[in-house]
């Protein structure tokens, strides 16, 4: 293995970022430009932060090719606010429904089930190691939404973009709302099937504080009366995400990450990087002799959070030290499943999945 | 004047920050303490992210002698989402009153309107150039709160510390909820009348996007149904902020700042500098024959925003281009104000006020 100038980290979130990303952001942070100040310090108001924004934004719709019936919202609280967000924002008192694939939806479910009749259209419960096909889901009449979660980073499993259900070919005319917060920016986004698209920015796109929305606009202006104003979606569309103070030095850093993307090669290539990475790992295990164990079944492992496990506890806190040692960091499974997990988000690169593996082959032969 | 390495910016938020904050920042960005890892990078539950919490948590201890049956939470939303949170964390459906003495006090009051019964125990518009005196208050009875803004930016109005309302000495037993935004770390908080007290961090303790609650513990576990759980202030405190991913580098660079004014001299030094800033800039204002006029009455003059106006809009552009050329920048008034504004938060120095002060000199020597 070649000496490694920085770690790998695999964490789940706040996870790496690119280091051409993290240089450019020290080499400008106490002078943005020229102009004598550090992004930190811009007003949001000022010339210098609205094009800092609307650069951000339209990195976002050209890479993600979001229609422009489609309002694009920074906003902030992370993904799990709009656990809440959403119904308060979408839900008009109607019933709406998750589909509970693994820990975070259903956080999702229980969060909308405090705010209107929310029911869970398919469960993959207790086990969480498939994606259910949306044509057995029970879709209740007259629905606000449904929900997916589209990565599951704790149970590693992730929807099939052919699989994200159309809801009109369902026979139902409820939105679909996605929880991208995992992968986004790993693949293309099929916009005629979705309402409504979130992610928090700490996976894929920076630093933690920042949460997109991708709305269409239709659905705008429906707001329950307890929905604060600045987390009020219309709202926020109409102030182009300046109701208040929004998470400038965050928005910046989404922008340096987009125009990183752009530069090696876009959406395409981005995916073209998750397969790679996370087959390289996959394969790992299953020629590990039943060294180590994934649980997800094969059409549903994630590409970005690749869960597994070893044949005891001991034997996983050994190879997660010698992990640390070797130079991989945070490899640690979430404590809800336990075991370890790879997090492969944009900025790890293929040399990261392939130090990883070979540390697995190395430990394998060590205490097969 | 002598050169300005960076020019002196009066923002009112996001506002100047410490040259040796952003230098810290600048200089570990890409390794944090020989981890090999950025802040930005880091897991919110790895240990190390734990302890800039902790840290951060201590040092605002230390500097505001926060009692220890406060909890101190670490949030997002900004400061105007606390109109929103305040009343459905505390409320219960009981009667708030706020002090509306300029335009945040006055969101503050419309969106409590949204939650619950709220009037204005006191109402300085449409002027609001002074502190109304507590003792003249009509406080509803049964009230759960009462909201003042310690320090309005756009019309440049403080409480003094000695008119923040002791309630309980004025017969009620409601709560005194203190939006402190803008002057928060800049004098010391007479915590025995304060029931909560809440600061955006993007003036005085970094960037946009993080948001301070201190709140009484007695004051918890009751917040009502509708409020989102990521802002539910019992479960932030019974979680340590970490229901979900809290703003970590926001965090970070909480501590780097409040590190800074320690080793300055901590509250007490920041509070002397305070007075001496704006008292230097009121004297120019003063002593300018009318060329310069604060509307402000004198005993209700903000240390922190200093308003000011010139005879016509035609002079106001002027001395805000002649400004911007001399390295002096962000002086435009609020649109809600308009005229000039000088934001004098603790980063900026003294030499700051003294070269806002030769210019404002100078340009009245050559305008007046």
């Amino acid at each position: 293995m070649t000496p490694l100038t920085r770690p790998y980290n695999f964490a789940a979130g706040p996870a790496t970022l690119p280091q051409a990303v993290l240089e450019q952001a020290a080499a400008e942070l106490l002078d943005w430009q020229g102009r004598g100040v550090s992004v930190m310090e811009m007003s949001h108001r000022s010339e210098a932060f609205e094009g800092i924004l609307a650069d951000c934004e339209a990195r976002l719709r050209r890479v993600l090719a979001v229609p422009s019936d489609f309002a694009v919202l920074f906003m902030q609280g992370g993904a799990q606010a709009q656990n809440a967000l959403v119904p308060l924002n979408l839900a008009r008192a109607r019933p709406v429904a998750v589909a509970v694939t693994g820990l975070w939806s259903a956080k999702s479910l229980a969060e909308a089930a405090r705010y209107t009749n929310a029911c869970a259209c398919a469960d993959t419960r207790p086990a969480c190691t498939q994606w259910p096909s949306p044509a057995g889901w029970a879709l209740p009449a007259g629905a606000a939404y449904v929900q997916i979660c589209a990565n599951e980073t704790v149970h590693g499993v992730e929807a099939p973009l052919h699989a994200w259900p159309d809801l009109a070919a369902l026979g139902s005319d409820a939105a679909l709302v996605v929880d991208a917060s995992s992968n986004i920016l790993t693949h293309s986004v099929p916009w005629p099937r979705v309402g409504l698209l979130y992610a928090c920015a700490q996976k894929n796109l920076g630093i933690a504080g920042l949460t997109l929305v991708f709305v269409r606009r239709s659905l705008l202006g429906q707001a329950a009366p307890a929905c604060p104003t600045v987390f009020n979606y219309t709202d926020a569309a109409a102030n182009r995400s300046m109701t208040n103070t929004p998470p400038t030095y965050a928005i910046y850093l989404a922008g340096l990450t987009l125009a990183w993307l752009e530069r090696e090669g876009g959406l395409a290539q981005m995916a073209e990087r998750a397969q790679a990475r996370s087959s390289t790992v996959y394969a790992a295990i299953d020629t590990s002799g039943g060294f180590y164990r994934s649980a997800v079944e094969p059409g549903a492992r994630s590409r970005i959070n690749v869960p597994f496990t070893l044949a005891t506890p001991e034997l996983t806190t050994r190879f997660l030290d010698a992990a640390t040692a070797a130079g991989l960091l945070n490899l640690k499974g979430h404590k809800a499943v336990g075991g370890v997990r790879a997090s492969l988000y944009n900025a790890m690169p293929l040399a990261g999945a392939q130090a990883l593996v070979a540390h697995m082959q190395q430990f394998a032969r060590s205490h097969g």
